[in-house]
């Protein structure tokens, strides 16, 4: 078993560290091997996601991602954007499947900007579809407008489209995570406005007919937009698009208050997968050593479970986070009165310790 | 002066009813006609915007709407659902710019699901372009796809799209409503990702030249819908496109607690407008006589404010529905421990008594 280490840009390369200590202490039989991706790749060979790194990720069983980007790559053509390796490296290893679990931590659910009768014991699994839609539908670019309100304007243009073995089987990713935990799956469209999402909704009530011990239901993504701040807490597994996965698993995860401690995994249909935190590169506090590990940590948890077939492994870091976070240790970003403010390293090492 | 008076579905009905009242009231010399929109011009003339109601609304200096739609109309082909008479009224009256303020009201802070220190004083104007993008973008349909990853499969599509002076206009209306504010433009893309956001971002750094007063920074929608739960106050003029605008104006209205209140404005190029609530038709309560007559009524000052050149009774209405909110007076949305329920009508008559 082999597994990736991009670490990539900004807090990406100390929170990573952690994760890889984290996963060294369990002694279990893989090899890791790390490259350079995003900015920092941009920097050594000119692009974000070198062939080499590509070529990595391709082998690995499994990517651990730090994250990646800069303001100071805003200039940069968007080819060469750091962001750019994310989308290739999901492309390229068709990371289809993203999950991205909004959960309250017990321990933090003063930290959420809602009120804690809301909040407290929350636990979402959002389901974003990672390869289609917007993000990589062609044609996209500019041209003189043909039609519409001001034809023979410059205009720019981006082609939204999905297919219907790329929405079944995303629908089925969605449903079977459903049996696994309330069987409530909320599909997110806009199938009052547009083509693709009334497909998009068609399919989800054609195979939910395979799942009839899973409840279905359809919601817009306005609506779903305030139901998560409403009441978070209906919500069971929500599967949308790309482009609307976006939103709402941001939302989502921010209205938990635990944005650090969440991670994400980004599955193909081999179970190869990529796993990162759910939140981003933070330039503001990178090289400080107060960024939060845990979601990395967490991260590389959820690659043992999905792409390493460690369950057992994968519970261990599990439990040791919660036991840390019981003892009191904080990272600045979930810190309150009455608890110990500890740096990236510490917290890793109570890990560590803990494990 | 004329204003169509378009009720529409569900709470439609009574919620304008009162908002008629008010303007009645204030004895202004304008002319009032209705007509049937959405499910129930659907069910009189088989069309949920019959030719005779557009006309009214074109002929009209402004249009005063409730909501439309109703689940019973699920089933129908998309041409003829309700939703399909406001989008139409849009397009047909070229009505790109919406206005959404984001309020919480001093009374109602606690309705608010955020903790009130971070809501309480909020005042954000959302600015929605409301004819472009992929609401309206073509081509758009069901087709057998020739590339992408299933090539052969069955796809459906739509296009997004904009063109120069269609960003150049909202850019406008975004810098000069900011100029009569706090002077602070966010403007809400998806460069990273997006060749029309890339374009929208271009055009905005390009207007805002002209504009050295205000203040403009660039948000990515998805930190956008993590911002506004994090520090809504942040925010003064937020700028978007139709699509990310439906989806954050709507996070937050909710975000304030006062969803119930919320007036929204939408203007074409000769200040012609459709004014109508934030919150929807609501059928589930339609009939009752408890629904929230004040967005409505909020909508009515906003029209007489922007279409009809009566800033002064705009102001009145205001005042009597702040006077209102004061004596304790709520419907049920709005209702809390020690306040006074009452049903729409009576809210309705009681502004007419402040007034
Ligand atoms: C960096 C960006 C391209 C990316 C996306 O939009 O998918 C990010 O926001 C995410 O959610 O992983
Ligand atoms: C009803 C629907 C078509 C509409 C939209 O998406 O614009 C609504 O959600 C709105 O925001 O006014």
């Amino acid at each position: 078993m082999k597994i990736a280490i991009l670490p990539g840009d900004g807090i990406g390369t100390e929170i990573v560290a952690e994760a890889v200590k984290v996963l060294k202490v369990l002694d279990l039989s893989f090899e890791m091997e790390a490259a350079l991706v995003g900015g920092a790749a941009y920097e050594a060979h000119g692009h974000p996601l070198p062939e080499s790194t590509l070529n990595l990720a391709k082998a690995a069983d499994a990517v651990l991602f730090g994250a990646v980007g800069d303001w100071k790559y805003d200039k940069l053509e968007r080819a060469l954007r750091p962001e750019q390796a994310i989308l290739g490296l999901r492309k390229n290893l068709g990371l289809f499947a993203n999950f991205r679990p909004a959960i309250c931590y017990e321990q933090l659910t003063h930290a959420s900007s809602l009120k804690p009768e809301l909040v407290a014991g929350l636990d979402i699994l959002i389901i974003r579809e990672l390869t289609g839609d917007i993000y990589f539908g062609q044609p996209r670019g500019r041209r003189t407008a043909v039609d519409g309100l001001f034809p023979g304007a410059e205009e720019a243009f981006d082609t939204m489209r999905y297919s219907r073995p790329e929405v079944e089987r995303i629908a089925h990713v969605a449903f079977q995570a459903a049996r696994r935990r309330n069987k409530r799956v909320t599909s997110v469209d806009k199938a009052n406005v547009l083509e693709t999402f009334q497909f998009w909704k068609d399919i989800m009530i054609e195979v939910g007919q395979q799942y009839p011990d899973v409840a279905l239901d359809h919601m817009y993504v306005d609506n779903a937009a305030m139901q998560l701040v409403k009441a978070p807490k209906k919500f069971d597994v929500v599967v949308t698009g790309n482009m609307f996965g976006d939103i709402l698993s941001d939302e989502a995860a921010m209205l938990t208050g635990s944005i650090g401690m969440l991670p994400s995994a980004s599955l193909n249909d081999r179970n190869q997968g990529l796993y990162e935190p759910s939140h981003g590169s933070a330039p503001d506090i990178a090289g400080q050593g107060v960024a939060n590990p845990l979601a990395t940590i967490l991260s590389a948890a959820m690659m043992l479970r999905y792409s390493l077939n460690q369950p057992e492994a994968a519970d261990r870091i599990e439990s040791a986070v919660s036991a840390v976070l019981s003892t009191g240790l904080r990272t600045g970003d979930i810190w309150s009165e009455g608890t110990q403010r500890v740096g990236t390293r510490e917290m890793g090492d109570a890990v560590v310790a803990a494990l």
